[in-house]
């Protein structure tokens, strides 16, 4: 931490700066310049909020150095995290696709979709059965309902689920259906739920906020991990931006980015990053260039009919078309697309 | 509700929307054009979403008309509500002002801010007993016993209580203590405790999240109006936009807008906007200026010694001084500062 | 600055940093942290980018204490910069208006203009005689017939003028015309048109550009005063950010800070910061409480036949009743309303 | 053009906005709503701004159908537009790289940077003479001396030269010495520049301003196009959003989006993209994924000595690992990279 003193700061504010960072238990190294004096402060500030100093007399601002997150980072993990679930691997050489509805809407739709994107060789079903909805008047979600379709969707056609989970309380019944606890973009800084998910031992995908800094992201993934999981995959999924031709600006730089910073895998959302169908096979392309570690894409079969996202939904032979695309990049950057063989159904 | 085809679109595309259109119990009233084919959309459709036209074939963009929101827009009740709590009266010709401290402390801390704003002339106690934090490692506010603190600063200086709710198990307990539940920026569209607050008869202050449209606040509003609590308060709190010199670009053209797109109160937090406090008197000024019906401003006895936002605390000598101009420059705009008698304890 | 090196530099990089800033002539002070070491520079490096430290191997940050302007700034010219204009005064304890059309239209609606804004009490009469326009399809301004056009109303009404120039090969005629040299949002960083204002003598009214950080503005008025011209007038215009129910954000947390920031008048623009007549008035009013010293505001005799920004343009009498909204609000913040005697015409 | 009346609208306002429409030579269709009353606008709307209707008395908004711009739409261009520099051709299904330093420092560093992007297989040299630089006090470029540099490193290595532009006097000066007249993100709207490049005959790198949305920046290039030089190339190099630990957002979803709304090749630039050298690479393949038709990338023998931009250069061994990934990714997408012969040089 670098605590920089106006210009004209006196001597007394300067020594009860100096006096703070001792009591806080650290070594101040106070540099006088021309102009300005800078205190530097050495040791063990990660717990220290900057806050500490800021509001001291005299102070002008506070630099902080190295990342406020440690279970997440990179400088302290240097290895991959690597996610295991029965026989798939995330955060490995293979790319995982997950993909299905944005909600799960009805038995059939499930069914329908799941076999589609399982024949076009995904792994994991994603299917929405507590939406998160701007509007009271949305559909709001099958609930039960909708888990209990997945899972028998699940069964039968071999495939692993992810799916949201939107409050504390029902932390304990969706992890009892899914595979993966889907955190979404809305609820990136909902505490409460971070806690919860931190208590249970199911990998959770992270999705960032609209409004999220990478920083925050990998804040929040502290949240998870300080509860005890640390089976944590970061989803890029568009962040809002004055743009508005696209649902979302897709911030694919931070997909290099947070492998650098963070040693936990990271997945790409191209039909929430773009919010258009027909960008997604580009974008999802891009994602894979870019070092992502998986996908998530949103596939309906009757995209006009779906209740929800349906405009960036691909149709199930639009999808069929895009596997085999994805694998052709995949290879380019020295990865491959991941098939192994079917799930072997979980015990619920 | 306008459907705009693409240039190219067919007879049967065309048709398709039209009878969609017949099939929610609307009337369509297509326009052929030179270029372009557009269906305008007759009837109530406020419950139909976009998207159950926007994925058929041949279809280009759709303009909704009209506000999303019904409960929360004055077009549905052009009065101005009025939110009355005992004698103090939000939302009239009068100026409410609420402050203290980000977080509660300690009970010396909540009762000598209580003191200094209540002989300021501040009519609410603001305090944190329940803290959102970016950091799992951050100070997570003292729970119940804050709680407890604030309600003993209310039955001394005779001050009413607005203090954050962040999970829904926690409204009924927070909702005994509090005279106004605040609902913060990050849990803005925390769909799970926007229904707690909605079922619970105590107003509510509801925070604009940073990457917030005016829209989406007031969509969160009548999700808590749509479950029977109607006393909402909204709250411009500054976005988050590329402008790093601030903490937050404080929007205070949401005010007027605000103000005419609603009839529920609106209240400024120039603390949030500005994050500093020497910016602080100057917007909260402005906010009055711009027709805010009250203020939240946070006020610290030592702001350097605060555990959170002592960058933007006022302390009490400059709380008291401001005041008086608050009042001046509400006249300006003939409002007055608000001075009722203290309020009477409210059993618990 | 204050540069910090990654936590596995070598002594060999760390050396080749400190050898470095020895070459800047400044004073390099190595301070060893237990994760990493930091290298404060002390002396004079305003001259000096950051780049020359950023890519040398081993350095993760530079963190540049104080501000990158000079002339523009409080720290180096405390006192408020006042500029005169015949018998006007901006900067001082008086409020100025600027009001007038977008675009210079035609002599009539010139006139017409001038004499409502005139009768209203404004003091400059603002007019586009040469506009930038989105599309190359649109009305792109009259031109010098529209100096001209300015020009006599200027004699006929006793106003001062500020238009818009757009080319550095226009800077002259323009300056022969108008008292107050306006550049645009567009142009923040047309490094040519800077340059060119510089080294005319007419005081200059630079807006913030839409994405312009206050530390941008600052440096493009850097720019202007390093040509030896030092009449600038900051002016907040609005930004863009993701909000598109106004036209641009109104940031008017620019006011208080620019003028801690700089010593130099700042002017707001409700007209641009909103893009709505009907919020104009709140936020013109807001800005004077935020401090500003002066405002520039559209107005037109007939805004539904407007060629450019009607939507955002005051009739002349709702101008007229907003003035002395104005002058109550001034007083309010100890300023007051200029109404100095009409201006004498100044030879050309 | 649909035009939404107010809900209170009256007859004799909804009579006016009819009127109106006939006056500018259109077909007026109005809807009668059971809230609302709308026109829809038949006939050619593109040369009549909105601002003709919005702000007439009893109108609410106004929705414009169909893109502003028409010469560089591909609705009215559908095919493809190549561009070609004498061997080289851009925009077809070869990719094309662009490379050097940021500024030309000097003739060894030109000669040097020049001889490593030919070696490693760039076919187009970039390099400025002219910079736009925040501060004054910054190097502002060679000038006309970087000019004859890049023009000897021309012929010497068989290359051709994009360089900046940024003042309309030197167009004809910098048209004279680059095969690629280059303008830069801060000047987008700089309409005099722009005019000024439309009337001369050299292709046009236009780059995307960090505030300009996908649809200004085709606007833009409208400018130009309506100069009559066709020859425009459209460059995503990242836009400013809240993120700031990358020095711009990359926007990719432009390059898909471009490629649909246009016919004009898309160039992405991943140096200011990402504005960090260690996400380069990265994101130059995942910009070849989405379908970009080349790149421009900073490369700079020692980017710690870079008198600018230096964090974001490539040292010529790391361009030269790239391209190779490059190709593969290239090929994987049914492109490749271009490896036409030398190019002969132009005569002065």
């Amino acid at each position: 931490m670098i605590i920089v003193m106006k210009p004209n700061s006196t001597a007394a504010e300067i020594g009860a700066v100096i006096a703070r960072v001792q009591e806080v238990g650290a070594t101040p190294h106070p540099i006088y310049g021309v102009e300005r004096t800078v205190v530097a402060v050495v040791g063990e500030t990660r717990g220290v909020d900057r806050e500490v100093f800021l509001n001291l007399p005299g102070v002008e601002t506070i630099t902080t150095i190295g990342a406020p997150y440690k279970l997440a980072s990179r400088e302290s993990h240097p290895d991959d995290t690597i996610i295991r679930i029965d026989n798939i691997v995330i955060g490995g050489p293979e790319i995982v696709v997950m993909a299905g509805p944005c909600s799960v809407e009805s038995r059939e739709q499930v069914l329908e979709t799941a076999h589609a994107v399982k024949e076009a060789g995904a792994q994991i079903l994603r299917g929405g059965a507590f939406k998160p909805r701007t509007s009271p008047y949305s559909f709001q979600g099958l609930g039960l309902k909708g888990l209990e379709m997945l899972a028998e969707a699940r069964e039968r056609y071999g495939l692993h689920i992810i799916t949201e989970v939107m409050t504390p309380e029902a932390v304990p019944m969706v992890a009892e259906y899914a595979d993966i606890l889907q955190l979404g973009a809305r609820n990136i800084q909902n505490y409460g739920l971070l806690h919860a998910v931190g208590r249970v031992q199911r990998p959770v995908l992270l999705k960032r906020g609209m409004m999220s800094s990478m920083e925050e992201l990998l804040m929040s993934a502290e949240y998870i991990m300080s509860g005890g999981n640390y089976r944590v995959m970061l989803c890029e999924r568009g962040i809002r931006t004055f743009e508005k031709y696209t649902r979302n600006t897709f911030d694919l730089n931070a997909v290099p980015v947070l492998k650098q910073l963070s040693h936990l895998p990271v997945i790409a959302d191209p039909s929430h990053g773009t919010g258009r169908w027909d960008a997604v096979p580009a974008m999802a392309l891009a994602a894979i260039a870019a070092g992502a570690d998986g996908l998530i894409i949103e596939v309906h079969p009757h995209p006009s009919a779906a209740i929800s996202d349906g405009p960036q939904s691909l149709k199930p032979e639009r999808f069929a078309e895009l596997m085999p695309r994805i694998k052709r990049v995949a290879e380019a950057v020295d990865r491959t697309l991941s098939t192994v063989a079917n799930r072997q159904p979980v015990p619920a």
